[in-house]
């Protein structure tokens, strides 16, 4: 049995998407337990109507107040410990048979609970975003890191390519994945001195699955698995990418409303237009997971609707059933036989 | 009259291509006088079968010599002299009367050999590259930082919005260019220490130009005239928004093949299709200029065809009949009474 904790606010279709979500995957996979943290009474009542019954594959953990976007993070930790997110981050923490959690709400409390509250995997020094993209090619991309650390130091870009290349091969089954460092240029002397010494362990340790440096272009051509940035350039890599691409849809459409050629012609392109905007849907690709953390942290976007929860949920169990996180520590402890620096700063805060 | 050099070689369609886009600017702008670098030979065949006659508005430097993306930027300085692109460098810098220089070539040794050689405006700390993008409510977006300054400051960033604002004031005639911080949130205190900085500069300096930080996924919404970035995540911004709506269109047109209905449809549409690539095309917004520079620089993109060698040579042309340069150093140095920092480091090197 894997039990996960599925916070239920805080997303723009919650309580429902996150219960229905979640039936959806306890239907799916007879391995999971699910422990819902919210408003007791909506959870039930959804629960009801969607007609699933096993009482014995679920609790309920009454935690009704949500916390929101405008709430700044270390705030919402200290104030609202009634929260579904805090309350959630407090059974991760301290209940050794939970094994992770997935969340729709505001991602800045959430960093910064998991961060503050959840220890760290032995030789991780910050744990750091990943998220998914659909490439051209018809596969997925990692993005590591795509905003965690807005700071990073060239070792840090390194756990970043370790932690993302296992989780690419764990949870998507990619057996070697092909790693670029997201820089200027492909040239191995670009960038400034944080990427120019990264370039420099990446090449030492990861042999062969670094490809070498990526520039921004590339992320969606196929020839990558995972794409390694630090936080603040990854941010703008997924952000920009997610907006170019529904601008560019929203343009098509209003051109093609400007002519009846066009209207017609669009006709027999709506399946069509239709899947390239469902292609082009982060939600279907699973939410963004948080690597380095000593539980598994799954963050769906907050417009997930149930399918996207579903979505999380699968991973959540992947990674876990994987050991993705002990895969990591083992990884990083090899790498720290050549890295005296990587044995420091290790393991988690000693209280909530 | 207004002299300025054309490098003619270095760029996919050279000398073709920039031969005849001169010829098409000398045609369009009477005040246009040209200093063509490159193969004399060539260069005078191009001009003969373009037709052009008037011999009294160009001249030929022979310098048939070609710098390469594969050249060291500084060796290529030191070791090519006979180079159309040092050359033309050259020139601009001792050649009172030239005001400025369009290249197609290799963008590393362009930004090295005018960062060496040609002085900057009085109150410049380093020129930045201003590339312009087109948004899909139908107007543009200046970038500024796109890639020559990897590692940044925060008077850099107020600097870059100082010369981006103006640029895109007398350059394209907006008005009152709507300024935007590329950062990882739209919240004040989003970021790292950097943009956190330059934040309270902007805001301070700026007024209401200044709308605030901007994410990546809204550059391309026509709600700002300049992203002011760090010259490594500009780079990230600019060559993911071309590779995502590239990639985009790419696997429109190969859905579109792989179904007869949708070829039929695609019929209709073919027009819509071509335009949506002609918009996305940057060369029709003409070339990256370098601001910052005492003399003015307009780097073409590699793949610039005659309209694009064209468009680039009316920037210039726009940038020096309304006097930018002094307009910078102008409001730069109006700054400076509030900020005694920006008084130092001014002035190009002494020789060359």
């Amino acid at each position: 049995m894997i039990k996960l904790i599925v916070d239920t606010l805080g997303g723009d279709n919650s309580p429902r998407a996150n219960v229905l979500g979640a039936v959806k995957a306890l239907e799916t996979d007879a391995d999971l337990y699910v422990v819902f943290t919210g408003d007791e009474n909506d959870i039930s009542k959804i629960i009801e109507e969607s007609g699933f019954s096993d009482k014995n594959r679920y609790e309920i953990v009454h935690a009704p107040e949500v916390i929101t976007g405008e709430d700044k993070p270390t705030d919402a930790i200290r104030l609202k410990k009634e929260s579904s997110m805090i309350k959630a981050i407090r059974i991760l923490r301290e209940d050794d048979s939970v094994a992770g959690m997935v969340s729709t709400g505001a991602t800045g409390a959430l960093v910064a609970a998991a961060t503050l509250r959840i220890g760290r995997i032995r030789g991780v020094r910050r744990p750091a975003f990943c998220p998914i993209l659909p490439t051209m090619a018809g596969g997925i991309v990692g993005i590591c890191d795509s905003g965690a650390n807005v700071d990073c130091t060239p070792a840090q870009l390194l756990e970043f390519a370790v932690m993302g290349s296992l989780y690419m091969k764990h949870a998507f089954g990619i057996e070697n994945p092909r790693i670029g460092l997201l820089n200027v240029g492909t040239e191995s002397e670009k960038g400034d001195d944080l990427h120019k010494e990264a370039y420099k362990l990446m090449s030492a340790a990861l042999g062969d699955s670094f490809v070498g440096n990526m520039e921004g272009r590339e992320l969606l051509s196929g020839n990558y698995d995972l794409a390694v940035c630090d936080g603040f350039s990854g941010n703008v890599l997924v952000k920009t990418v997610e907006g170019t691409a529904l601008q560019l849809l929203k343009k098509i459409k209003k051109d093609i409303y400007s002519k009846k050629l066009y209207m017609f012609g669009a006709m027999f392109l709506k399946q069509m237009f239709a899947e390239e905007k469902e292609f082009m849907n982060y939600q279907n690709y699973g939410g963004s997971v948080m690597l380095g953390t000593g539980k598994i942290i799954v963050k769906g976007h907050g417009s997930s609707d149930e399918t996207a929860v579903s979505k999380c949920i699968e991973q959540a169990l992947r990674m876990q059933k994987s050991d993705l996180n002990a895969k990591i520590a083992e990884r990083l402890a090899e790498l720290a036989g050549t890295d005296t620096e990587n044995n420091t700063d290790n393991g988690g805060p000693e209280n909530v």
